[in-house]
Protein backbone atom coordinates (compact mmCIF):
# COMPACT_ATOMS: atom_id res chain seq x y z
CA UNK A 1 0.00 0.00 0.00
CA UNK A 2 1.39 3.52 -0.85
CA UNK A 3 2.56 5.52 1.75
CA UNK A 4 2.37 9.29 1.73
CA UNK A 5 3.91 11.91 3.62
CA UNK A 6 2.26 14.73 4.18
CA UNK A 7 3.37 18.52 5.63
CA UNK A 8 0.46 19.46 8.10
CA UNK A 9 -0.10 22.99 9.02
CA UNK A 10 -2.75 23.78 12.33
CA UNK A 11 -3.70 26.69 14.45
CA UNK A 12 -3.76 23.85 17.54
CA UNK A 13 -5.75 26.46 20.42
CA UNK A 14 -9.34 24.58 20.39
CA UNK A 15 -7.61 20.64 20.09
CA UNK A 16 -6.56 18.39 22.64
CA UNK A 17 -2.90 18.49 21.49
CA UNK A 18 -2.08 16.26 18.09
CA UNK A 19 -2.45 12.92 19.76
CA UNK A 20 -6.12 11.12 19.52
CA UNK A 21 -8.05 11.66 23.44
CA UNK A 22 -10.63 10.71 25.15
CA UNK A 23 -11.23 14.08 26.29
CA UNK A 24 -11.48 16.12 23.58
CA UNK A 25 -10.98 17.01 19.50
CA UNK A 26 -7.22 15.92 18.27
CA UNK A 27 -5.84 17.35 15.25
CA UNK A 28 -5.08 13.34 14.72
CA UNK A 29 -8.32 12.47 14.82
CA UNK A 30 -9.52 15.40 12.83
CA UNK A 31 -6.98 14.75 9.67
CA UNK A 32 -7.99 10.53 10.08
CA UNK A 33 -11.40 11.76 9.59
CA UNK A 34 -11.19 13.46 6.48
CA UNK A 35 -9.27 10.82 5.09
CA UNK A 36 -11.72 8.03 5.85
CA UNK A 37 -14.21 10.58 4.04
CA UNK A 38 -11.79 10.35 0.97
CA UNK A 39 -11.36 7.04 1.12
CA UNK A 40 -13.44 5.18 3.29
CA UNK A 41 -10.95 3.41 4.83
CA UNK A 42 -9.43 3.67 8.37
CA UNK A 43 -6.18 4.76 8.57
CA UNK A 44 -3.42 5.43 11.27
CA UNK A 45 -1.43 8.35 10.89
CA UNK A 46 1.76 8.60 12.36
CA UNK A 47 3.25 12.54 13.21
CA UNK A 48 6.89 13.45 13.94
CA UNK A 49 6.06 15.67 16.78
CA UNK A 50 3.15 15.21 19.24
CA UNK A 51 2.41 18.92 20.06
CA UNK A 52 0.29 19.73 22.64
CA UNK A 53 -3.00 21.25 23.62
CA UNK A 54 -2.93 24.66 22.27
CA UNK A 55 0.33 24.25 20.18
CA UNK A 56 0.73 25.12 16.56
CA UNK A 57 2.16 23.69 13.34
CA UNK A 58 3.49 25.31 9.99
CA UNK A 59 5.19 22.02 9.31
CA UNK A 60 4.03 18.93 11.30
CA UNK A 61 4.58 15.82 8.80
CA UNK A 62 2.88 12.75 9.01
CA UNK A 63 2.64 9.25 6.98
CA UNK A 64 -0.50 7.88 5.64
CA UNK A 65 -0.65 4.51 3.77
CA UNK A 66 -3.50 4.84 1.39
CA UNK A 67 -4.73 2.18 -0.70
CA UNK A 68 -5.37 2.94 -4.53
CA UNK A 69 -3.15 4.91 -6.51
CA UNK A 70 -3.80 8.69 -5.77
CA UNK A 71 -1.89 11.75 -7.11
CA UNK A 72 -0.35 13.23 -4.50
CA UNK A 73 -1.97 16.69 -5.07
CA UNK A 74 -5.27 15.53 -4.97
CA UNK A 75 -5.12 13.46 -2.19
CA UNK A 76 -3.98 16.73 -0.53
CA UNK A 77 -6.93 18.88 -1.83
CA UNK A 78 -9.43 16.20 -0.86
CA UNK A 79 -8.16 15.71 2.77
CA UNK A 80 -8.27 20.20 2.23
CA UNK A 81 -11.79 20.15 1.48
CA UNK A 82 -12.86 17.11 4.02
CA UNK A 83 -10.99 19.07 6.72
CA UNK A 84 -13.04 22.27 6.45
CA UNK A 85 -14.22 23.92 8.39
CA UNK A 86 -11.07 23.16 10.67
CA UNK A 87 -8.19 25.25 11.01
CA UNK A 88 -5.85 22.16 9.83
CA UNK A 89 -4.48 21.85 6.20
CA UNK A 90 -2.57 19.71 4.18
CA UNK A 91 0.27 22.16 2.73
CA UNK A 92 2.56 19.43 1.06
CA UNK A 93 1.36 15.87 -0.34
CA UNK A 94 4.29 13.55 -1.93
CA UNK A 95 4.70 9.83 -2.03
CA UNK A 96 6.86 8.85 0.62
CA UNK A 97 10.45 6.89 0.14
CA UNK A 98 10.55 3.65 1.23
CA UNK A 99 11.09 2.67 4.91
CA UNK A 100 9.80 6.73 5.75
CA UNK A 101 8.53 6.91 9.12
CA UNK A 102 7.46 10.79 9.74
CA UNK A 103 8.59 9.66 13.46
CA UNK A 104 11.51 7.74 13.15
CA UNK A 105 12.98 8.36 10.36
CA UNK A 106 13.19 12.39 11.72
CA UNK A 107 16.55 13.67 11.68
CA UNK A 108 15.40 16.74 13.38
CA UNK A 109 12.57 19.12 14.13
CA UNK A 110 12.61 23.05 14.73
CA UNK A 111 10.53 24.64 16.93
CA UNK A 112 9.47 28.13 17.33
CA UNK A 113 8.36 30.06 20.31
CA UNK A 114 6.49 33.60 19.96
CA UNK A 115 6.85 35.80 22.62
CA UNK A 116 5.05 39.16 22.79
CA UNK A 117 6.50 41.26 24.93
CA UNK A 118 4.70 44.40 25.63
CA UNK A 119 2.50 46.11 27.99
CA UNK A 120 -0.97 46.23 25.95
CA UNK A 121 -2.35 42.95 25.85
CA UNK A 122 -2.33 40.89 22.48
CA UNK A 123 -5.31 41.15 19.97
CA UNK A 124 -4.17 39.73 16.22
CA UNK A 125 -1.65 37.39 18.59
CA UNK A 126 -4.18 36.25 20.59
CA UNK A 127 -3.56 32.55 21.14
CA UNK A 128 -0.36 32.55 19.16
CA UNK A 129 2.09 33.86 21.45
CA UNK A 130 3.04 34.21 25.42
CA UNK A 131 2.14 37.62 26.71
CA UNK A 132 4.60 38.94 28.49
CA UNK A 133 4.28 42.79 29.63
CA UNK A 134 7.45 43.42 31.66
CA UNK A 135 10.74 44.27 29.37
CA UNK A 136 12.60 41.81 29.09
CA UNK A 137 16.42 41.57 28.13
CA UNK A 138 16.66 39.54 24.54
CA UNK A 139 20.57 39.90 24.26
CA UNK A 140 21.00 38.24 27.81
CA UNK A 141 18.41 34.95 27.15
CA UNK A 142 20.17 34.65 23.98
CA UNK A 143 23.82 34.42 25.58
CA UNK A 144 21.88 32.29 28.51
CA UNK A 145 20.65 29.57 26.20
CA UNK A 146 24.14 28.86 24.45
CA UNK A 147 24.99 27.02 27.46
CA UNK A 148 22.17 24.72 26.13
CA UNK A 149 23.53 23.58 23.36
CA UNK A 150 24.98 20.10 22.54
CA UNK A 151 24.48 16.73 24.43
CA UNK A 152 23.28 17.10 27.63
CA UNK A 153 21.46 15.94 30.18
CA UNK A 154 18.10 17.62 29.99
CA UNK A 155 16.23 15.94 33.28
CA UNK A 156 15.79 20.17 34.04
CA UNK A 157 14.08 20.87 31.64
CA UNK A 158 11.38 17.66 31.43
CA UNK A 159 8.52 17.21 32.24
CA UNK A 160 6.96 15.44 35.32
CA UNK A 161 5.15 12.98 32.00
CA UNK A 162 7.61 12.74 29.95
CA UNK A 163 7.85 9.28 28.83
CA UNK A 164 11.40 9.14 26.64
CA UNK A 165 13.58 6.44 27.75
CA UNK A 166 16.30 8.97 28.33
CA UNK A 167 16.89 12.46 29.08
CA UNK A 168 19.91 12.61 27.27
CA UNK A 169 19.27 14.95 24.18
CA UNK A 170 21.01 16.99 21.87
CA UNK A 171 20.44 20.56 20.94
CA UNK A 172 22.09 21.32 17.87
CA UNK A 173 21.23 25.53 18.31
CA UNK A 174 18.90 27.69 19.83
CA UNK A 175 18.11 31.63 18.94
CA UNK A 176 16.65 34.25 20.48
CA UNK A 177 15.95 37.27 18.30
CA UNK A 178 13.45 40.47 19.22
CA UNK A 179 11.91 42.29 16.63
CA UNK A 180 9.76 45.36 17.65
CA UNK A 181 7.47 43.41 20.50
CA UNK A 182 8.24 40.07 19.68
CA UNK A 183 10.85 37.75 21.04
CA UNK A 184 11.31 34.38 18.84
CA UNK A 185 13.26 31.48 20.10
CA UNK A 186 14.53 29.21 17.50
CA UNK A 187 16.01 25.80 18.56
CA UNK A 188 16.43 22.36 16.67
CA UNK A 189 17.21 19.00 17.88
CA UNK A 190 17.04 15.17 16.67
CA UNK A 191 14.19 15.40 19.22
CA UNK A 192 13.36 17.08 22.09
CA UNK A 193 11.56 15.56 25.68
CA UNK A 194 8.27 16.51 26.49
CA UNK A 195 8.01 20.41 27.42
CA UNK A 196 11.55 20.70 27.15
CA UNK A 197 10.85 23.61 24.58
CA UNK A 198 8.60 25.34 27.12
CA UNK A 199 10.61 24.81 30.10
CA UNK A 200 13.61 26.00 28.49
CA UNK A 201 11.94 29.35 27.54
CA UNK A 202 9.87 29.59 30.81
CA UNK A 203 13.48 29.37 32.41
CA UNK A 204 15.00 31.94 29.52
CA UNK A 205 12.41 34.38 30.66
CA UNK A 206 13.59 34.64 33.78
CA UNK A 207 16.84 35.63 32.30
CA UNK A 208 15.01 38.03 30.49
CA UNK A 209 13.38 39.29 33.11
CA UNK A 210 16.55 39.68 35.44
CA UNK A 211 15.37 37.50 37.98
CA UNK A 212 17.89 35.18 37.32
CA UNK A 213 21.53 35.90 36.74
CA UNK A 214 22.58 34.74 32.72
CA UNK A 215 24.78 31.56 34.13
CA UNK A 216 21.30 30.11 36.18
CA UNK A 217 20.46 28.18 32.68
CA UNK A 218 24.01 26.53 33.05
CA UNK A 219 22.88 26.16 36.70
CA UNK A 220 20.07 24.66 36.52
CA UNK A 221 21.27 22.42 33.60
CA UNK A 222 23.85 20.76 35.38
CA UNK A 223 21.68 20.54 38.34
CA UNK A 224 19.57 17.74 36.49
CA UNK A 225 16.55 18.67 39.05
CA UNK A 226 13.46 19.70 37.61
CA UNK A 227 12.75 21.89 40.65
CA UNK A 228 15.78 24.30 39.08
CA UNK A 229 13.44 24.52 35.80
CA UNK A 230 11.19 28.38 35.54
CA UNK A 231 7.93 28.16 35.36
CA UNK A 232 6.61 25.79 31.99
CA UNK A 233 5.85 28.68 28.97
CA UNK A 234 2.39 28.42 28.05
CA UNK A 235 1.41 26.25 25.16
CA UNK A 236 0.15 29.16 22.86
CA UNK A 237 3.34 30.32 21.59
CA UNK A 238 4.94 27.05 20.31
CA UNK A 239 5.10 26.24 16.82
CA UNK A 240 6.11 23.02 15.19
CA UNK A 241 7.91 24.69 13.00
CA UNK A 242 9.68 21.83 10.29
CA UNK A 243 11.05 18.38 10.66
CA UNK A 244 13.90 17.10 8.77
CA UNK A 245 14.84 13.89 7.14
CA UNK A 246 17.56 12.39 5.11
CA UNK A 247 15.31 11.97 1.35
CA UNK B 1 -9.15 69.49 28.46
CA UNK B 2 -6.19 67.66 27.97
CA UNK B 3 -6.33 65.98 24.38
CA UNK B 4 -4.03 62.52 24.56
CA UNK B 5 -3.24 60.59 21.35
CA UNK B 6 -4.22 56.47 21.38
CA UNK B 7 -2.01 54.22 19.24
CA UNK B 8 -4.91 51.10 19.00
CA UNK B 9 -4.44 47.81 17.73
CA UNK B 10 -7.29 45.72 16.95
CA UNK B 11 -8.79 42.19 15.17
CA UNK B 12 -11.19 43.64 12.87
CA UNK B 13 -12.91 40.44 12.28
CA UNK B 14 -15.95 40.58 14.56
CA UNK B 15 -16.66 44.47 14.21
CA UNK B 16 -18.63 46.53 11.80
CA UNK B 17 -15.64 48.28 11.00
CA UNK B 18 -14.09 51.63 13.22
CA UNK B 19 -16.94 53.74 12.70
CA UNK B 20 -19.64 53.48 15.30
CA UNK B 21 -22.90 52.08 13.49
CA UNK B 22 -26.53 50.69 14.46
CA UNK B 23 -26.06 47.28 12.91
CA UNK B 24 -23.44 45.93 15.07
CA UNK B 25 -20.34 45.99 17.16
CA UNK B 26 -17.35 48.93 15.83
CA UNK B 27 -14.07 49.24 17.30
CA UNK B 28 -15.04 53.00 18.38
CA UNK B 29 -17.78 52.03 20.80
CA UNK B 30 -15.75 49.51 22.27
CA UNK B 31 -13.36 52.25 22.72
CA UNK B 32 -15.75 54.84 24.54
CA UNK B 33 -17.53 52.05 26.73
CA UNK B 34 -14.13 51.89 28.30
CA UNK B 35 -13.28 55.20 28.57
CA UNK B 36 -16.75 56.18 30.08
CA UNK B 37 -15.96 52.84 32.40
CA UNK B 38 -12.52 54.49 33.47
CA UNK B 39 -13.45 58.48 33.40
CA UNK B 40 -17.43 58.12 34.19
CA UNK B 41 -18.06 60.82 30.84
CA UNK B 42 -19.00 60.30 27.67
CA UNK B 43 -16.21 60.85 25.50
CA UNK B 44 -16.09 61.24 21.48
CA UNK B 45 -12.98 60.02 19.85
CA UNK B 46 -11.83 60.78 16.31
CA UNK B 47 -9.11 58.58 14.31
CA UNK B 48 -6.98 58.69 11.82
CA UNK B 49 -8.78 55.65 9.56
CA UNK B 50 -11.93 55.01 9.04
CA UNK B 51 -11.40 50.88 8.67
CA UNK B 52 -14.27 48.82 6.75
CA UNK B 53 -15.74 45.88 8.42
CA UNK B 54 -12.74 43.09 9.53
CA UNK B 55 -10.09 45.31 8.44
CA UNK B 56 -7.27 45.12 10.85
CA UNK B 57 -4.73 47.61 12.26
CA UNK B 58 -1.35 47.66 14.22
CA UNK B 59 -1.14 51.19 14.69
CA UNK B 60 -4.55 53.34 14.74
CA UNK B 61 -4.67 56.70 15.79
CA UNK B 62 -7.55 58.46 17.80
CA UNK B 63 -7.74 61.55 19.78
CA UNK B 64 -9.63 61.66 23.07
CA UNK B 65 -9.91 64.15 24.93
CA UNK B 66 -10.40 63.47 28.89
CA UNK B 67 -10.79 65.40 31.69
CA UNK B 68 -8.41 65.56 34.50
CA UNK B 69 -4.80 64.41 34.85
CA UNK B 70 -4.14 60.97 33.79
CA UNK B 71 -0.58 59.92 33.45
CA UNK B 72 -0.59 58.61 29.70
CA UNK B 73 0.01 54.98 31.22
CA UNK B 74 -2.19 54.84 33.74
CA UNK B 75 -4.74 55.92 30.97
CA UNK B 76 -3.41 52.79 28.49
CA UNK B 77 -3.67 50.35 31.04
CA UNK B 78 -7.01 51.34 32.41
CA UNK B 79 -8.24 51.75 29.25
CA UNK B 80 -6.96 47.87 27.82
CA UNK B 81 -8.46 47.19 31.59
CA UNK B 82 -11.96 47.96 30.20
CA UNK B 83 -11.45 46.60 26.67
CA UNK B 84 -11.21 43.32 27.83
CA UNK B 85 -12.12 40.18 26.56
CA UNK B 86 -11.82 42.21 22.95
CA UNK B 87 -9.09 41.75 20.75
CA UNK B 88 -8.79 45.41 20.79
CA UNK B 89 -5.23 47.07 22.71
CA UNK B 90 -4.40 50.87 23.12
CA UNK B 91 -0.37 50.25 22.64
CA UNK B 92 0.42 53.39 22.95
CA UNK B 93 -0.69 56.71 25.02
CA UNK B 94 0.26 60.02 25.15
CA UNK B 95 -0.37 63.74 25.46
CA UNK B 96 -1.19 65.60 22.48
CA UNK B 97 0.42 68.20 20.97
CA UNK B 98 -1.76 71.89 21.12
CA UNK B 99 -3.91 71.30 17.71
CA UNK B 100 -3.69 68.02 17.29
CA UNK B 101 -6.34 65.94 15.30
CA UNK B 102 -5.86 62.80 14.88
CA UNK B 103 -7.45 62.61 11.62
CA UNK B 104 -6.87 66.09 10.17
CA UNK B 105 -3.38 66.77 11.49
CA UNK B 106 -2.09 62.91 10.01
CA UNK B 107 0.50 63.63 6.95
CA UNK B 108 0.62 60.05 5.82
CA UNK B 109 -1.12 56.62 6.36
CA UNK B 110 0.69 53.03 5.54
CA UNK B 111 -1.78 50.15 4.71
CA UNK B 112 -0.58 46.96 4.21
CA UNK B 113 -2.45 43.78 2.67
CA UNK B 114 -1.89 40.21 2.77
CA UNK B 115 -1.87 37.81 0.65
CA UNK B 116 -1.88 34.02 1.37
CA UNK B 117 -0.78 32.30 -2.16
CA UNK B 118 -0.85 28.55 -1.78
CA UNK B 119 -3.16 26.16 -2.80
CA UNK B 120 -3.89 24.77 1.02
CA UNK B 121 -6.65 26.99 2.56
CA UNK B 122 -5.47 29.25 5.90
CA UNK B 123 -5.04 28.37 9.27
CA UNK B 124 -3.27 30.29 11.50
CA UNK B 125 -3.84 33.05 9.14
CA UNK B 126 -7.60 32.83 8.77
CA UNK B 127 -9.60 36.02 8.64
CA UNK B 128 -5.97 37.39 8.48
CA UNK B 129 -4.97 37.22 4.99
CA UNK B 130 -6.85 36.70 1.29
CA UNK B 131 -6.61 33.27 -0.06
CA UNK B 132 -5.69 32.95 -2.94
CA UNK B 133 -4.90 29.74 -4.61
CA UNK B 134 -3.35 30.32 -8.34
CA UNK B 135 0.15 31.14 -8.21
CA UNK B 136 0.94 35.22 -8.59
CA UNK B 137 3.89 36.45 -10.01
CA UNK B 138 4.95 38.59 -7.22
CA UNK B 139 7.65 40.56 -9.56
CA UNK B 140 4.43 41.27 -12.18
CA UNK B 141 2.62 43.16 -9.67
CA UNK B 142 5.26 44.87 -8.64
CA UNK B 143 6.29 46.78 -11.90
CA UNK B 144 2.42 47.17 -12.26
CA UNK B 145 2.00 49.05 -8.84
CA UNK B 146 4.72 51.54 -10.30
CA UNK B 147 2.20 53.24 -12.64
CA UNK B 148 0.37 53.56 -9.39
CA UNK B 149 2.72 56.26 -7.58
CA UNK B 150 2.37 59.62 -7.91
CA UNK B 151 -0.44 62.50 -8.30
CA UNK B 152 -4.05 60.89 -9.82
CA UNK B 153 -7.23 60.99 -10.34
CA UNK B 154 -8.11 58.04 -8.31
CA UNK B 155 -11.84 57.12 -9.62
CA UNK B 156 -11.28 53.79 -11.04
CA UNK B 157 -10.22 52.45 -7.43
CA UNK B 158 -12.91 54.42 -5.69
CA UNK B 159 -16.32 52.81 -4.25
CA UNK B 160 -19.10 53.78 -5.32
CA UNK B 161 -20.16 54.57 -1.62
CA UNK B 162 -16.85 56.94 -1.32
CA UNK B 163 -17.36 60.43 0.17
CA UNK B 164 -14.55 61.91 -0.34
CA UNK B 165 -14.66 65.57 -2.05
CA UNK B 166 -12.27 65.08 -4.54
CA UNK B 167 -10.90 61.57 -6.33
CA UNK B 168 -7.38 63.06 -6.67
CA UNK B 169 -4.99 61.68 -4.22
CA UNK B 170 -0.82 61.36 -4.06
CA UNK B 171 0.46 57.97 -4.03
CA UNK B 172 3.65 57.78 -2.29
CA UNK B 173 4.89 54.66 -2.56
CA UNK B 174 3.61 50.95 -3.24
CA UNK B 175 5.60 47.79 -2.47
CA UNK B 176 5.24 44.62 -3.86
CA UNK B 177 7.16 41.18 -2.19
CA UNK B 178 6.89 37.51 -1.86
CA UNK B 179 7.77 36.03 1.46
CA UNK B 180 6.95 32.26 0.91
CA UNK B 181 3.69 31.75 0.22
CA UNK B 182 2.62 34.94 1.93
CA UNK B 183 2.83 38.50 -0.81
CA UNK B 184 2.77 41.97 1.01
CA UNK B 185 1.76 45.21 -0.57
CA UNK B 186 2.19 47.56 1.27
CA UNK B 187 1.46 51.49 0.37
CA UNK B 188 1.48 54.80 1.61
CA UNK B 189 -0.26 58.26 0.74
CA UNK B 190 -1.38 61.27 3.05
CA UNK B 191 -5.02 59.90 2.45
CA UNK B 192 -7.15 57.35 0.46
CA UNK B 193 -10.61 57.15 -1.04
CA UNK B 194 -13.12 54.42 0.32
CA UNK B 195 -11.72 51.26 -0.44
CA UNK B 196 -8.63 52.53 -2.47
CA UNK B 197 -5.99 49.91 -1.36
CA UNK B 198 -8.45 46.84 -1.57
CA UNK B 199 -9.17 47.86 -4.84
CA UNK B 200 -5.79 48.54 -6.46
CA UNK B 201 -4.85 45.23 -4.65
CA UNK B 202 -7.49 43.45 -6.61
CA UNK B 203 -6.59 44.78 -9.85
CA UNK B 204 -2.87 43.18 -9.16
CA UNK B 205 -3.68 40.35 -8.18
CA UNK B 206 -5.45 40.09 -12.06
CA UNK B 207 -1.86 40.68 -12.93
CA UNK B 208 -0.41 38.33 -10.66
CA UNK B 209 -2.61 35.84 -11.85
CA UNK B 210 -1.55 36.20 -15.54
CA UNK B 211 -5.14 37.78 -16.38
CA UNK B 212 -4.05 41.33 -17.27
CA UNK B 213 -1.65 42.47 -19.15
CA UNK B 214 0.77 44.92 -16.69
CA UNK B 215 0.55 47.81 -18.64
CA UNK B 216 -3.42 47.26 -17.66
CA UNK B 217 -3.26 48.82 -14.47
CA UNK B 218 -1.53 52.11 -16.22
CA UNK B 219 -4.22 52.24 -18.59
CA UNK B 220 -7.17 51.68 -15.76
CA UNK B 221 -6.20 54.12 -14.10
CA UNK B 222 -5.82 56.71 -17.07
CA UNK B 223 -9.87 55.52 -17.57
CA UNK B 224 -10.72 57.27 -14.72
CA UNK B 225 -13.67 54.35 -15.00
CA UNK B 226 -14.56 52.28 -11.44
CA UNK B 227 -16.00 49.19 -14.33
CA UNK B 228 -12.10 49.29 -15.46
CA UNK B 229 -11.21 48.04 -11.72
CA UNK B 230 -10.35 44.66 -10.62
CA UNK B 231 -12.67 42.72 -8.25
CA UNK B 232 -12.31 44.35 -4.54
CA UNK B 233 -10.04 42.23 -2.49
CA UNK B 234 -11.67 40.52 0.34
CA UNK B 235 -11.56 43.64 3.96
CA UNK B 236 -9.77 40.59 6.00
CA UNK B 237 -5.99 41.06 4.33
CA UNK B 238 -5.79 44.66 5.13
CA UNK B 239 -4.23 46.39 8.04
CA UNK B 240 -3.90 50.16 8.81
CA UNK B 241 -0.04 49.63 10.19
CA UNK B 242 0.43 53.50 11.27
CA UNK B 243 0.07 56.76 10.71
CA UNK B 244 2.33 59.87 10.23
CA UNK B 245 2.43 63.32 12.08
CA UNK B 246 4.77 66.18 12.01
CA UNK B 247 5.08 65.89 15.87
Amino acid sequence: MPRYKLTVEYDGSDFVGWQRQTNGPSVQAAVEAAIHRFCGADVAIRAAGRTDAGVHALGQVVHADIAGSHPPAVLRDAINAHLRPLPIAVVAAKLAPPGFDARLSATARVYRYCILNRVAPPTLSRERAWHVAARLNAAAMRRAAQSLIGHHDFTTFRASACQARSPVKTLDWIGVARRGDTIRIETRARSFLHHQVRSMVGSLERVGAGKWPEEEIANALAARDRRRAGPTAPACGLYLVRVHYDD
